[in-house]
């Protein structure tokens, strides 16, 4: 068990000390390396649509987050104006009403927010780590592929005219058919994968549009209404106050000299 | 010179002890206490009045905090949006307009809420520390001269039938005098000023009301127009998209199989 173990390890230590060689090599452009322009057309596509989604879930995180916070906030607003809001005054009944009814639409609003644009965001974000892995996965098998067909070249070339390790170069011939089917399946698969993950984001970014617009349309416009309300209540006040509707002064001024307050009045205390 | 400040302090001091003297007889309810009901009554309306304005300033403070936290979002989210918007697709030129002009509804929005409706309710607000200046000073005055004639009193019932100590009693009804003026000069002014102020509540309440459903309107009817015209673009792309007009998968595949990446081509590293 503890031999097996130790000899997978080697096997891994080995592979790895094997791309190393080979990616040092093509780096120094001692040997050629496999180039697709398709595929990295593809991929360059690949880390840009990445890229843009990231900072589109990331902004949209943060707007949730403040437009929460602004309900919250909107929601003690309307309470302290609801307090202040005296009952003695016209209109206190809709000023109620529509304060609660606002919060209702902020709840509803930031619902939806989250609901119906976050949720497919993150979803659709979700698909790129996989597809990353899978693509980092067919660059290590371009490299094996690559070196593998280097031993082959490395080993036909001392062999020439020699005709002697058949079976080295068989076995060299046997790698590189390896390499190259595992290479050949990855790329095969991210040649379909790529270009249908990326034709996805239109309509993606069309489907989140869709429902971010008619959330803040829907909720802007409501919003609107209640104030335009509430805007008509407070000019109908406005008119009450200018008629010295709510003006107590004049009557507590009376009541104040009746009690004169001039000439203190002594009474015992009860404490 | 520290001589007279001296003598300073010791007044002051002796001024707070007969004072302290004077509150625990009559919270003992060993002497009465002048009572003013009428001022009373104003006190409590002060008090409610400012604690109310307090609240709705606090609210209020942090109501526009969280609106221009959501401004910013707004703002960056919607630059988010205009990145992933592509230049091929139809109506870009209009997303990016609105965007922008919901910039500056939303700097409107919250240059309005600061500016029209923060700084008056700081101003009104501004105005209780003074008076419950002035209405802890009539307190302390209030105590002086009950004290003074409590001093009189002790004097006149020592006095009765002795004929004597003129002089002190003469003393002790100048000091009553001096109390009751000082007295009755702060509490008229108070007996004015306080229904006053509470009175300039309704105005005021109404005045701020008027222009915080004003600013939220305004702001809300015309988002709510913008998000209008940017979902009917979001459906025309969307129509775009159902009839395929974005999809490059096709045209990609059959490049990729031209350039057969199945068989990678081999180049040289430039590298």
């Amino acid at each position: 068990m503890a031999e097996s173990k130790g000899a997978l390890i080697a096997k891994t230590l080995q592979k790895h000390a094997g791309r190393t060689k080979e990616k040092i090599l093509q780096n120094l452009g001692k040997v050629d390396r496999t180039a697709d322009e398709i595929f990295d057309e593809h991929l360059q596509n690949f880390n840009k649509q990445q890229a843009q989604t990231s900072r589109l879930q990331k902004e949209f995180n943060n707007y949730i987050r403040c437009i929460r916070a602004a309900q919250v906030a909107s929601k003690s607003l309307w309470d302290a104006v609801s307090d202040v809001y005296e009952t003695s005054w016209q209109g206190r009944d809709v000023v109620l009403q529509d304060t609660q009814a606002l919060d209702v639409l902020w709840q509803d609003y930031s619902h939806k927010l989250a609901d119906q644009v976050l949720i497919p965001l993150n979803t659709y974000q979700a698909q790129f780590p996989e597809t990353k892995k899978k693509i980092d996965k067919r660059g290590r098998k371009l490299v094996d592929f690559d070196k593998e067909r280097h031993n082959l070249q490395g080993l036909q070339n001392s062999n020439q005219g020699k005709q002697r390790n058949e079976a080295r170069l068989g076995k060299a011939k046997e790698n590189l058919d390896e390499a190259r089917r595992t290479y050949e399946i990855l790329n095969s698969e991210l040649h379909d994968e790529l270009p249908a993950l990326y034709d996805s984001r239109v309509l993606f970014i069309v489907t989140h549009l869709q429902t971010l617009f008619a959330s803040e349309h829907l909720f802007h416009t409501e919003t609107a209404k209640l104030f335009t309300e509430l805007e008509s209540v407070a000019d109908k006040l406005a008119t009450d106050c200018q008629r010295g509707a709510y003006t107590l002064r004049k009557s507590t001024t009376i009541n104040s000299n009746a009690a004169s307050p001039k000439s203190p009045i002594s009474s015992n205390s009860t404490k």
